[in-house]
């Protein structure tokens, strides 16, 4: 269907403006429906309310059940040459700990122009404006330029355990010439952010068991203390000069190539000392800055403590023998590390540490994602990006974050880049979680423009 | 006060008989009041339980203010030549985690001749079982044979940070010839355990932040991670040949004495065998056995991890990079060994390790204490525990615990030896403490033998 564009991106526009509320009003709906995959709090419901806006936008919805958490899949055939996926998660991270949220999790409270949530940011907020924009382009020009998908999973923050599963038993429906990753983040000076990778992620927990109860600590005179076994086997895995000790855990790290540092710029100085004021910090890990901080960040894979737990923990002292201690790690993945290596190096290392007897309970492993930024897609993201912001955007070879891109990208074969409505204090995974009610219609206006420009290609 | 002993005794040993339920039913009372010291749960409401118990005994008590929860100080002085002192406390341990007990730790419900509760074997049993030992045999006797003070505190297990204070502004009335510690266990043998000395303790948290607030793991690649500066901190503590490796720690520790030797006498195998069936583990620390494993446990110091706390600890994974990581301590001291002077080694140490900037709360600091097993308050204790438990006693030197012994042995001068309602089960500062009702009763006999014999050295 051809689709005089001007005039109809001019009213799909219009009509934006003059439904802010109630567009506003049903993001706020979604992002008051909690939906915590790792605490199964929620996520029927939730599936339900991502399936009828699928609906109300026009799409064929259906709610896939897995082994897991049902992926919720859309698709609008208008029988155009072009066909756009878009890819999103309606889970989100566990809201704890609770206490230090300004808001409310569950609230989707609008402050100063900023609506917290769990989940508004990663990644409702971004599935919220892409379905809208789709609705009132649809409406505005009476159909659509390009054939859409909306592929939403239930657990990207568990893993996406289920996603591959899917992907392979839907091969045939999914194809598509582009697809439109999960998300994006303005900076502090107003560029929205276009990524076309994802990093890698290994997410194990370990375990160790001591005696079969919690005892008096004057015991720990002869009784082994699971505390010291894990903070003894945690010291082995990296040392303060972040180099990750596993054995070859860098055998696959390749250095950044031409393309990835044509498009990995450091920030300024002054960027630098306004992010790190932000955060009140001093300085960055190991002092680095400019391109050397982009490059750590980007192409260099990573080994994190994401949680400790051990003994007591709350107020003034107790004086026990813990008889279990954990550790929450995350390890972020180049391009050709292999998840499944590094786990089995992993395993060899509590062996070769005494540690045989260390619980390894895997939470996640997904390898990493790029596509380059010669294809169709990013070249329509990035143009598209200009126009609609107005600004030159801030455009990275691949993000920091992990995520199930490979699916589409090396599975599917689709190349896939990401913008979103997210902002530089999102605060993803995090207490005050948040987006800028400004920054959500915008992106719904870039959704727009990019589903017109799309079908051009 | 002359009292025909054998007459005096039988007639109390019987009035405990028949009195049993009653007896019972004011232990449950002061057990299902919580006191949590560390909580600030309930101090007030059990000190006001614990003075009318010894006014009921016929003491005169009453509750002294301190800087933090207070003591509550009662005598009976009837013109003896001899003074026995009771140190006791009322405060008991946070129930945490509440989840692992079977029975509710304020319930103070009885199964199979246990009774379950948070502080019944420490401190609350041994309190009731002793002001009632003095009730009855007053009321039997008409009268005591030897002076008693009580001495219940309310922050034992919080560091006693008041205690010092109390004693030494109140040195003058609590003058005594021996005194009696708060606690003493039956082994799983049925013998009954005495002490005779206490390790010392620092207690400290140490703390370290990053950045202002919890942020996503990816971050990590280039943001300080507060948990692993926190675990190669803890790595600098104390290595797995459990040698402590902060500088000077070893320099006051004193091999055992030839006293010392005489009694601290090593288990059986077949003993060892079974309390580590007990605890589910399949050796004590560094494999060690009989003799080697008491003068480790008695005669060495420690330093112990009693809780570690960062990040994420819910159920499954959250990619988080941790605002704060925290670790909670406890060294357990020799004779000789000044807790402040740990400290200061401590300070410096964190400081030569580049972690100047961690926070070190300390929440306690107490010297050990030790009685000679000569005195006269040691052989009497020995020689009633014979004949009121008809076995030979379990005899120790010290206890692997500690407690602010200090106070009365080096401060008052007075020397001090422990006995009282616990078995090997007793679970103290863990889920399930609990003492056998028998146990009980047959405690309180002994405290009235004891009152008789002492009255007469």
């Amino acid at each position: 269907m051809a689709i005089p564009n001007k005039p109809v991106l001019d009213k799909a526009f219009r009509m934006i403006e003059s439904r802010r509320g109630a567009l506003l009003a049903e993001l706020q709906a979604l992002c008051r429906q909690p939906s915590i995959a790792a605490q199964n709090v929620g996520m029927a419901e939730t599936a339900e309310m991502v399936r009828r806006m699928m609906e109300d936008a026009g799409l064929k919805a259906e709610i896939v059940p897995t082994g897991g958490h049902p992926v919720v899949y859309g698709e609008l055939d208008v029988g155009a040459p072009r066909t756009l996926l878009f890819y999103n998660h309606y889970d989100v991270q566990p809201p704890e700990p609770l206490d230090e949220w300004t808001h409310p999790p569950f609230g989707a409270e609008i402050h100063d122009g900023v609506l917290y949530a769990r989940g508004v940011s990663d990644n409702k907020g971004n599935f919220a404006a892409r379905i809208q924009a789709v609705r009132l382009l649809r409406e505005a020009a009476g159909g659509l330029p390009v054939n859409v998908k909306f592929l939403v999973e239930g657990e990207e923050e568990i893993g996406s355990g289920h996603l591959g599963e899917f992907i392979i038993a839907n091969r045939d429906r999914l194809g598509a010439d582009g697809a439109v990753w999960e998300s994006g983040y303005k900076d502090a000076q107003g560029r929205p952010g276009l990524y076309f990778g994802v990093k890698g992620i290994l997410y194990v927990e370990l375990r160790v068991r001591g005696a079969n109860r919690d005892l008096h600590s004057a015991g720990a005179a002869v009784i082994e203390n699971p505390a010291w076994r894990l903070v003894w086997l945690l010291n082995t895995l990296k040392g303060p000069d972040e180099r990750v000790l596993l054995d070859g855990f860098y055998d696959d790290v390749l250095p950044p190539s031409e393309e990835d540092l044509v498009w990995a710029r450091g920030s300024t100085p002054e960027e630098e000392a306004a992010r790190l004021a932000g955060l009140g910090i001093k300085q960055y890990l190991l002092g680095l800055t400019g391109l050397d901080l982009a490059v750590k960040s980007l192409f260099q894979p990573t080994c994190t403590i994401c949680g400790l737990t051990a003994g007591y923990q709350g107020e003034g002292s107790k004086t026990v023998l813990p008889k279990v201690a954990s550790a929450k790690l995350d390890f972020r993945l180049v391009p050709k590390q292999d998840p499944q290596r590094v786990l089995a190096s992993l395993r060899d290392h509590l062996r070769r540490q005494g540690c045989g007897d260390f619980e390894v309970i895997v939470h996640g492993a997904e390898p990493a994602g790029r596509t380059s930024l010669n294809a169709p897609i990013a070249k329509v993201l990035i143009e598209t990006a200009r126009e609609a912001y107005g600004v030159e955007p801030s455009v990275s070879p691949t993000q920091a974050g992990s995520g199930p891109m490979h699916w589409l990208v090396d599975e599917l074969g689709i190349p896939t880049g990401s913008i979103g409505v997210g902002w530089h204090r999102a605060n993803n995974h995090a207490p005050d979680e948040s987006i800028r009610v400004d920054d959500y219609f915008e992106n719904m206006r870039h959704v727009a423009l990019l589903l017109v420009r799309f079908a051009e290609v």
